[in-house]
């Protein structure tokens, strides 16, 4: 994809995204009457007929690559077009086997009153190690087992993740990262990548 | 809260949550032009607008419990009115320690092609082990530490996710469980679940 065409897209699709991140957050707060919730619902099913104007069907998901990267729009955790990702925005360290994000939490990730769900901290721990694994997802590799150990209840607010390649041993890789707030680590996780057998026989 | 009173909510809340997810299912597949993305954009805009006419403030999360469990429709696996749960329904066996749902991922939850992204595995298996170990939330409980085995891809579509208690030892709960479609189990999972010191000094 060129530069140009990519950020065409960037901007058509992360306004919308958003919107929908503020509708979401909206629709958890609200106490508005019947009537009002009436008028949201139909409003909410003009866009989605809008959006089915035209689309892609189930089994023709294009995947585009930028800058040497696959161009994951879709995906549950950083996906620009997926309005269920908080979204994270992942920085590659320059040392090829660590990365971090920082990023907010708001309502709609929470479990326990005021904390983020326990699961939701393991969704961003597992991803952040997979970023971490595959060198930004360029290189083939899938999670074999995760640890994660809570510290601590994660408050909802601005978070921050990181994880670094501990060692590599044939097809496995060993990562370990954490999750913490501005007082410090609230879970830390411990990861197995490996690469899948197609991958080793294409080497 | 009386069954009318939430009978009531129930019927005015899930086809609100409903809509927000067909929406965000078609914002992941949409190719439709720029203007019809401007009209769902205004659209959406439109329905936050009309849902924001009253709401709770921050600090002011209201939870209900009804039939002696919490409702937390807030939750981030099994809210209804969160549209970014897929939403989990939660059986709890009758032996007080077991628990099982049978749920569909679509594409917002995807990870690599077709598959239910890794992260997503272990926020709903967390979740399930937690209600295992909780009884359906009505302990105060929370995870220590859980491990995530991958067996292999669990692919979007239907799915089932149970979990039980192994055994407890004062303060600590063991659980596992596991994630499987139809041709058996996807991802199994360990976990330590831990009752707080507040809820220990309270008995």
């Amino acid at each position: 994809m060129s530069a140009d065409e990519h950020d065409r897209l960037v901007a058509l699709y992360g306004p919308l995204t958003d919107d929908m991140r503020e509708l979401i957050e909206a629709a958890l707060r609200t106490e508005a009457e019947p009537d009002a919730i009436a008028t949201a619902r139909t409003a909410i099913q003009a866009a989605t007929e809008a959006l089915r104007s035209r689309e892609r069907e189930d089994s023709q998901v294009v995947r585009y690559s930028f800058n040497g990267r696959p161009l994951v729009w879709n995906n549950a955790v950083i996906g620009l077009r997926n309005a269920i990702a908080p979204p994270l925005t992942i920085h590659q360290g320059d040392d090829g086997i660590s990365c971090w994000s920082e990023f907010t939490m708001n309502a709609a990730y929470e479990g326990p009153p005021g904390l983020v769900h326990g699961g939701v901290c393991a969704l961003v721990l597992d991803h952040v190690l997979g970023e971490a694994a595959s060198e930004g997802l360029t290189k083939p590799l899938f999670t074999g087992t995760i640890t994660i150990r809570y510290v601590r209840g994660t408050p909802l607010g601005r978070l921050r993740a990181e994880a670094a390649v501990e060692r590599t041993e044939r097809f496995k890789s060993f990562v370990s990262g954490h999750l913490s707030d501005a007082e410090g680590i609230t879970a830390e996780a411990e990861g197995i990548f490996i690469k899948p057998a197609w991958a080793r026989e294409a080497e």
